[in-house]
């Protein structure tokens, strides 16, 4: 048996209960704080605490690059996926400020971009290739591949654990990913390309019709729908996604609870809930994407997203927006006076 | 001329127009960061910078009773608004731990609880009356009460601008309240209650089909339907709804944008923009209430909420909740690099 298919770590009902009553007793009217309730006691089951907290919060990005951009499926060029990591680390991208605004710390990991870097302070060398290949020709990755992206999303976690990390943000950047992302929904919803392709960074109608036949072929290719989920994501898949899916599975498995951001990591934590459905309770969801395929993607869990804001910028952006009010239902729910405390007539 | 008929200042379409252009020049796909573009760019237009802020933020909870109470209209005992004003005070209440955690000034201001409350530390005591009047019998309000309940709002204007706030929230709390604020709705949209009678603070079906009647009876009594604005306010209304009334109005004028709370709230605004139109682009929406008839008040105006988390408590804490993000979408707008800035491909 692989690691990846150990038991998550089951939630505390007991908390969960704990939590449930203690919201009914704090002075408001019961469920009035509506979904920052429903996060209080979450986070109470999964951290098994009766005062749960996310001031110790760590960001990790994974960034790669994608053969299939070779096809022509983003607005942007290639390069930018290796010029954004460096704009991760020097502060200026979405994710650097919104990590300093929130003193939440990011990580960045670059595990596959087309170039070798210049070492960058504040980026960890993790390449496993040159990027993934072109999978309207071949296989995105080795077997050998997957199982290093899977590897390193692992060890993200268990790094994070060693440092006490409450509440775990994953993100990615990698030019021509939504194309990855799609093919792998399409392959396990087996659904047609044209159902839920999107304009990823830009792409206007006609691009987007091309992007769909692209991976009409590549789902064609490899036969996709009648394959198995860790196969798809060898062929179909990315570095950074399959590294966000490995991760996924590896907090559950460590009781971290885990904020999944837009369409991309989504498509990620669908791959780790197929392939260790055990891991589903760990997950929360951050945003619903402008990205078309997102919905669909979010049909296949039990929670859905906190906000809808029309992001779809990916880096995790939708995680960290979403970050201050999960800490403010843990600051509802640890610091607020109950009835009783506050001697509210008839209701202590 | 009464002061609030004087127009409120014009939003700056230099500002806006240069803060819509240097969200295009972000390190992000254009659009891509979705309502915190929208923000960040309204608010440069409101606060006519280039770098909105809203780091200095204050939150006055305007606490009254109503003598609609009388009806058996709530799930809560009338003691309890002078209860929870002494919960405010003494940082037990949701709005308490959320301006704490937000570093934000938290201001209460007791414009007529029924009783005559002790002096507490931190609650300013501008008591008009022993609440209102049963509006079922007569005018909620004297046409002097009314006149002092707005300058009150205006007052607390006058201070946040003294203060340099950036930004303004006002809050409320009244048992009976959302029976007046559903009359005050009634009579402007001239619908029947039961059409967006709604739950408050927890009464069940019969006890809002209760509510509707009362409701009804007082919108005959004064033949609602037909009075100008500030004539049903005064028949309808509530001290601390007429307050916030005032402060729309006044922080209009003194060009301070603010952020308008739930269903009881956003009444007040809709008063505000009937008496005074001008006002309309300074009042952001926070959040989509789970009380019925909010979704019909927000139908009068151009914004619409950021969050819909199913809150209903009022105190402001739905407008506490989206601060954060808001603060965010400066804090991007602000401090994110330009492509150029970054040396990314293609698009500098």
């Amino acid at each position: 048996m692989s690691w990846y298919h150990a038991p998550a770590i089951e939630p505390s009902d007991t908390h969960r209960h704990n939590a449930e009553k203690r919201q009914t007793q704090l002075t408001k009217p019961p469920g009035s704080l509506g979904e920052l309730e429903s996060l209080a006691t979450l986070l109470a089951a999964l951290q098994q605490t009766d005062t749960p907290q996310c001031d110790k919060v760590k960001i990790t990005i994974f960034a790669a690059d994608h053969g299939i951009a070779a096809e022509g499926v983003s607005a942007f060029p290639q390069s930018v996926t290796g010029q954004m990591v460096q704009n991760f680390a020097s502060g200026g991208a979405a994710i650097s400020v919104l990590a300093k605004s929130l003193n939440a710390s990011l990580q960045v990991i670059n595990i596959g971009t087309v170039d070798q870097l210049e070492p960058i302070s504040g980026v960890e060398d993790q390449r496993i290739a040159a990027g993934t290949a072109n999978f309207t020709v071949k296989s995105a990755m080795t077997e050998e591949q997957l199982q290093k992206a899977l590897s390193i999303g692992q060890r993200a976690i268990k790094n994070a654990l060693d440092e006490g990390v409450q509440l775990w943000i994953g993100g990615e950047m990698g030019i021509a990913n939504t194309t990855s992302a799609t093919a792998l929904a399409c392959a396990y919803f087996d659904i047609a390309a044209a159902e839920i392709v999107g304009p990823g960074t830009g792409l206007d109608n006609a691009g987007q019709i091309h992007k769909s036949a692209v991976i009409h072929k590549a789902l064609d290719l490899f036969n996709a729908s009648a394959q198995k989920p860790l196969k798809n994501l060898q062929y179909l898949g990315g570095f950074e996604i399959a590294a966000l899916t490995g991760a996924y599975i590896a907090a559950a498995q460590a009781g971290i609870p885990v904020i999944v951001d837009g369409f991309i990591c989504s498509v990620a934590a669908l791959y780790a809930q197929a392939i260790n459905p055990s891991i589903t309770p760990w997950l929360l969801f951050s945003h619903q994407s402008a990205e078309p395929g997102h919905q669909q993607v979010l049909s296949a869990f039990e929670q859905q997203p906190i906000l809808d804001l029309g992001l779809r910028l990916g880096e995790a952006s939708g995680d960290a927006t979403v970050l201050p009010l999960i800490r403010l239902a843990c600051d509802l729910h640890n610091n607020m006076a109950t009835f009783c405390e506050a001697e509210i007539d008839g209701k202590c």
